[in-house]
Formats: structure tokens, C-alpha cells, sequence
């Protein structure tokens, strides 16, 4: 049976609504409901119920990457939601032991999904032209022990990758269409071409110049996530809903008619 | 560069709408646009571009293990379809290593997904009633490669899992209420339940078992597929869509209140 | 030319996200961005653009229903939306002529609209229990000048409507299952029984209600609207959605077998 | 009681997915469930049940304007879909009175239900560049006895509408940008423009040409319409949906700054 640790990350789960991710050390947690030492948590069996000052029962989870991602990750700038990340990974077959380029790191949660799934074997090479999104993605990903399957670049890819035979390159990028044919040098053949957008004039680009390029077996889609309210007799979905986080265009490197 | 093997599985890709999952061997291939000897397809690169008899072009692919699921498993079962594999994995936290078992096995398509995804180190056990089932998805996950991680039992697991400290169990089955006790006892402390459901009132019935018997963090969502036809200036989503496969349930074991 | 007259209600719209609807009147309005006159608006064009105080550029529009009741009304509970008062008229068939009960008028959105529809000869009788939302109701309804065309009635449809032979029943209640005995009995025949629900459940409740009581052509259906942001080259949807009001339920009134 | 007359259009409503219609007259109205001599409705009252040589059921439902269209209409040409003309109706407050103009007529879907919506008092001018569509609205819209709130026209709207001062214009045409100037001119001030497009290119063209021509208070939307399967213990969405009929862009004109 799984234990807490001193330094573990563990996520104090309230309610459907409140869940914390906080580190495990010689320190007084304050909720709006009562605090928790959280030095009282070490040794604690994962599952464990416990109360706050005030009485208010927590649930000590095992945080997922999810959890890290949308709970401790700094957030500067949009990121791929895990919905996109999910249909990225089972549209493109990416798994254990892909090599993959990722252009445009941002906060580095698309980053740390893709070194998840491509342990232990598998490679991510992250880049990223801006030196401040850099630093903020190598602290995100410090929680998520996923590093040393993670190489990150300061570097323009419209100046190329530096990989070559790549299974899949990804790019979140303004202008992912500039860089076709940069990736196209970059992945194997029969590799995946995947791009994220938020705006369809995006894809509609990415898309000619892909198919200009080379590229075949184009899919163009968008994940709606659709949550609910579950109780017995007045189940109904959620009244707010993210409507929108971008599109997704999949496509694969063909050699060139000769 | 990786080139066509005899006995390889390629996908030949026509168009947007067609592709065919052919095994290379020494016999002809016939589509409505001519055919292909597919013997002559050793030692091409992947992603070579190919004639038929008829001059159609045919683009080589190495087929993806969704490829795989759509075209060459036999399906008398709805399949767990990729769009909801995706957030299975990624609101699970599924990955490598995990050990996982799988209720409602059917025609294998998320067992294959699952055993995919927790290669190398992991295992999925699959449990399905109806032989005939088993029978299917054994046939179908040897196109694979997959079955060395896999263990398929023909058990109810109304009778309870073999397995104990589970990172997950996922079900798939008419009824997953009446096993949220077995599910509870094979699952690791703040291991993860996933059930999936066509219906609202199994999604109804589950929730409200879940949370009688001690797991927390219930969430209920449902993910709609879009695709787009993108042409520039004439880029629109497509008429027809696929409105509903299932909801899914996440929820999370925890240790009772004591 | 129609130009504006004291005591006409205008919408000052500003931009996407802002307009205001004012009563024209010897008084000053202030927004954030300055203020107006209203007295000046006397006389100018529909149409016309006028600026503030501080210089904003307000155009001066004649408001439409649905920006009474979104800007105007008061809405202590949900109301019908007009997205699925479009769905209600257009596939019940209400149009001018049409006599209508809705039991459950609330704030009187959805009684506004009937209203608006069936002009000049039908005729809405709006029924609800709350002595509260009549007086909210007959507030809101005022500044529509429909009420010669709605007959506001203090009573629980659960003891029957006083009306027979009506071409239209629409049900916004709880549990609007409890009174399809009622709607049958004040329809005429091959009449359209609506019911709007925000739960699943109710209108699980509600179709086998009027299944079980000789209503046919039952259709249940739900209205997801998505609004974009268009601007040439960066179009996408918007990031927040409503993502749930409610269903509706339609079914038609037929003789009992015999 | 209103009973059924010889000459009479009725539904003949069998299930959820079966319904006929048909005028009732001296002949037989065969169907795989039997047949069924129509002259023996007359009299008969609406909403009764009738069998047919075969003992199925049929209920002789009075079809709504909804029917006529979906079931009646010739639809060479995509139509405007009853879920899109609801919003149509209530965000642009289109209703009795309301004098409008409608480019495209096409198979006349679109502008039945304009002209059962200005009823009494308003009118509809159609206009439509195809003498072949012209024929075919005008054999549809015999059916619907509303071809006395129409006037169709066989002119091309690029040559600008004959009237003035309209309440609203309704655009479904393949290039809607290019007109938006003559809709100006037809429009009375603070009147609504409304365009129908299947692709988010026309819409983009649209709103930039609208916003560029003086019209503000610009909303693009679209609307989804999901389908329930309704059963106690199994209710869903229905499996295949209608992904995508077209968008709807919401305008009004404003007087130039001056």
C-alpha cells in the first residue's frame, strides 16, 4: 500500500469543484476551510481521508499529469487542453518510444503529455523562441519528473529542426504553415504532421501548404468536451462549457510523385 | 528509411474517404480503381506513391493502430471509439507501466488502445463473458502485435478481478454499477475507475454507486468529434457527424471514512 | 424615415459585448464611457449614431423582443432562451392565430415571444402559481406592449387549464409529467404538447407520460448554440459557450385507440 | 372537432421515423405496412387512428409547416433548415407585419416560413436568378396556401431590391459580401440583415463587408441541433446527427457618421 512521502505532491481533493496540489513538507496548508499540517500526511496511505482544522474532510489523491497540468502549471499562454491532447495522441499513434518534435513549448503542458507518452523509450525535442516561455516550461515540467525524456530549444524552427526521421512533429505555432516544409525534412516517411490552431483561417492554411507539400491523408477536427452534472433524477450537462480551444489538422508525409 | 517488408501491413491511401489495411504478400489487390501486385511493394519506402493498373494513385502508409481498429478489426460490437480513448488516457493519467483491467473486452478496441499505451512495463487484463467475444478480439489484436501485453479471461467480473492494486479498471459494460464493489477491491488506493456508457441512466446509476461505496472525484463528460472539410474559401464542418458513441465516468478509489 | 419620440425604448449599442436599452426621457444616462443626453435622442433617425460626453460613438437602435428580454426583463429563474423559442415556434408550427396555454410563465420570456408570434388573433393564457412572477412577469411584459394578447392567470395547471381546444401547450415546469392529463385534455386534437426541461430525467418522465396517455410523434431534441468571432484571418468560435439550457420535448395529441 | 375534408393534406404518422403525406382523395395511398383508401378519412377527426389493410396504425395528423417542407417540398438545393429559421425568427424579432426581402429562394423552404411568420400583414419579396427554382418554390409553396404574403422575383439582387425601408433582408447566396451595399439601400434604418452560409469563408467576407458598409451590432452564430432517443432506463443522444447546416450572421444597418 502506497504511502505518502515527505516531498510527494499529493492533491487535496474538497469537493467537485476544490482540489489542491501542494507539496508535502514541514508546513500549515489554509483553506477557506480550515487548515492542514501537512507534515501529518506522511505515512498516510494514498486514499486517506482527513480533516481540516475546521473539520472538513480531504481525500489525499495521487495527482495525475492532468492534475499537475491544470493545477500547478504556470499558465502564461494558452495550452493544449488534455481533450486535444487525447485525440493528438490516438489520431497520430503516438506511444512509447516516438521520437517527436514540439514547436512552439509555451507553458510545456502539450510537452509534458508527450514525454509521458512516449516513455521510456522516446524523445520529445521541444522548441521555443521565446526565452521567458522557456524558463516557465522547465519549471512546470520540474514537477513531472519528465525532464530527462525532454530536450528543449531556444530555436526558430523556420531555421529547421536539427532531428531528423522524427515519428511525428506537433506545432502550436501563429503561423504553423511557414514551416511545412521544415517538418516535412524533419519526420520519417509516413510520419504525422499534427498542428493545433485556434483559428480555422489557421488550418486552412496549414492545410494547402501541407497538401502543396507533400502531405496526404489530411484530417481537420475539434474535440467539443461536454461535462455533466450527475445526481439521481436531475442529471443535466454543465450550463458553462469551454465552447471552443482550437482545431486539430493530422497529416502524413508521402514522398513526392516522381 | 524504412521500407515495405513481406508480411507488413501497410495502408494504401486513395483519398480522403478511402484507404485500404492490405498484408503484403504475393497476390494482387483489386479496388474499383484498378489493382495493385502487392508483391511488388517490398522495398519501397513508406510513404512511396504507387500506380494501379488503372493509374490511380496509392500512397503507402504505415498504419497507425486506429488505422488498425476502423479498418481491420471485425467490429459486431460498438467499439470504444479513439475520440474517447483519447480522454481515457489522458484524464486517467494512463500511461507506461500501468496495470489495468479492462471489463467488456468485446471486439478489443480499447483493449489494444490500453496495451498500447502501457507498453512497456504494463499490463492489461481483459475479462469478457462471451467466448465468441474473446474469440474476435483475439483474432483482431493479433494484426497487433500487442497480445504480450495482454491477458484476455473469459470471467465475469461480477464474480470479481483476479487482480489487486490496479492503476485502473475501466468498464465497459451494460451494467458497471452492480461491479463498483469488485472494481473497488482490485483498484490501488486513488486509482482510477473509468466506465464508459451509451446511456444517461447508466452514467446515472454509476456515479451514484461510485460515490456510495467510497470513491471521490467524480467527473462525467462526453466528447464530441468534429471534422472539417478545409479548401481554401470553402472550409465548413462536415453535414454529417457522428452525434453520440458514450459518456465516461472518472472517478477515484478512496479509503472509507473510518 | 422613423425617428425616435419620448417614451420610445432604445437600444444604445456600443459594440459586440455592450448596448443598453433606455427609455427616451428628459434625463442624463451615464455609462463608463460618458454620458448622454437622452432628451437630444428625440427626433434623430433610427439608426443614427450619437456620441457622449466623452466622445464613444453609440448607435441608436430600435430594440428587437429578444433585446427587451435579455437587456430589460427581470429573470429571478432561468428563462426559455431565444434559441429554443426559435426551435418551439418552428417546429410546433405556432404562428399568428394560434391559442396557447404555457403553464410555468416565470419571468415571461417565453410568454413575451408566444405572444409576439400568434399577433394579431391568438392569444396566450399564461399560467403559474408564484403570486411573485406574476407581478415579475406582468413588469417585464409591459414594456413589450403585448399584453392585449396574454391573459395571465394565478393557478396550478395541476387542477386542469380552463381553455379547450387549443392549437398549442407549453409546458415549463418541474415536473411537467404530472400534468399531461391536463394538456390532453385542453388540446385540440392533433394539438402540440412542448415541454422544456433542463434535466435529462424530466424529460425521460415527461415522453413516457405522454406516450403512455395517447400523445404520438414524440420528439426530444436539444439546441446547442455557438457563437464566433469573425475577423478576417483570425475567425474561431468563442472560448465560453452556454453549454446547456435545456430540452425539449414535442408530441402531438391523438385520439385513444378504440 | 376538426375533421378531415376531401383535398386536405394530412400526415399519416406510423413511428418515430415514418410519416406520409398525403391529400386526402378518392385513391389508395399504398405503403410497406398495407394500404389505406384515403376517402375514407373524410370525416374522420384529426388525431384519429386508422389501420391500414394490413392492421398498422396510422394517426391522421394535421401537418405543420414543417412537414409540408420537409416532406413535401421538392429540395433540389440544400434548404434552410427549421432549427436555423427559428433563430432567424427570434433574434432578428422577425414576426407579423414585417416587410422583407429574401435573396435566394432556392427550393422556397426559407421563404414558406418568412411568409407564415409576417402573416397577416406583411410580405415576403423573393427573389431568385434560376427560372427553374422559381417554378419549383412556386409548386411548393402551392401547397402551403402562403403564396399570398409572397412575391417571388425573377431578378438578380446584384441589380438592387425594388423596395424601400424593409424590416429585414435575408441573404442565401454563394456570395452574400457582394451584395450587402443593395441590402443597405432596401433596409429601413436599425433594420436587421441576415445571411445564411454553409462555409466560415462567406461569413468572414460577410461581417467584414457589413462592418465596412455601416452596419453594426454584427452576431455569427450556428446551431446545433441534437436528437434523444427517449426510453425509461436508456435514453440517448441519437448516433448520427447533422453536423453542420450553415452559419447565420446577424447585422443591422446604422446611418454613416457624418
Amino acid at each position: 500500500m502506497e504511502v505518502v512521502k515527505e516531498g510527494d505532491y499529493v492533491l487535496l481533493y474538497l469537493d467537485s469543484r476544490r482540489g489542491f496540489l501542494v507539496e508535502v513538507a514541514d508546513r500549515v496548508f489554509h483553506t477557506h476551510r480550515g487548515y492542514l499540517k501537512l507534515k501529518e500526511l506522511v505515512g498516510q496511505p494514498y486514499g486517506s481521508r482527513v480533516r481540516s482544522s475546521m473539520g472538513a474532510e480531504f481525500v489525499v489523491l495521487k495527482p495525475t499529469l492532468r492534475d499537475f497540468i491544470l493545477k500547478k502549471f504556470r499558465r502564461p499562454t494558452q495550452i493544449v487542453y488534455p481533450k486535444d491532447v487525447g485525440l493528438i495522441l490516438t489520431y497520430a499513434g503516438i506511444g512509447p518510444g516516438f521520437r517527436i518534435a514540439e514547436a512552439g513549448v509555451g507553458s510545456g503542458a502539450l510537452t509534458a503529455f508527450l514525454a509521458y507518452y512516449v516513455r521510456p523509450t522516446g524523445r520529445v525535442y521541444g522548441y521555443e523562441i521565446r526565452p521567458e516561455f522557456i524558463k516557465i516550461a522547465k519549471k512546470n515540467l520540474s514537477y513531472t519528473g519528465l525532464m530527462e525524456y525532454i530536450e528543449l530549444k531556444l530555436k526558430d524552427v523556420r531555421d529547421g529542426f536539427d532531428e531528423r526521421d522524427l515519428d511525428a512533429v506537433v506545432l502550436d505555432l501563429p503561423t504553423p504553415w511557414e514551416v511545412i516544409p521544415k517538418a516535412y525534412d524533419a519526420l520519417k516517411n509516413s510520419g504525422v504532421l499534427i498542428s493545433f490552431s485556434p483559428t480555422i483561417n489557421q488550418v486552412e492554411k496549414t492545410v494547402e501548404a501541407a497538401k502543396g507539400y507533400g502531405f496526404v491523408s489530411v484530417e481537420a477536427v475539434e474535440c467539443l468536451e461536454r461535462r455533466f452534472k450527475v445526481k439521481a433524477g436531475e442529471t443535466r450537462p454543465e450550463t458553462v462549457m469551454i465552447g471552443h480551444t482550437g482545431y486539430l489538422v493530422f497529416t502524413r508525409k508521402s514522398l513526392k510523385s516522381t
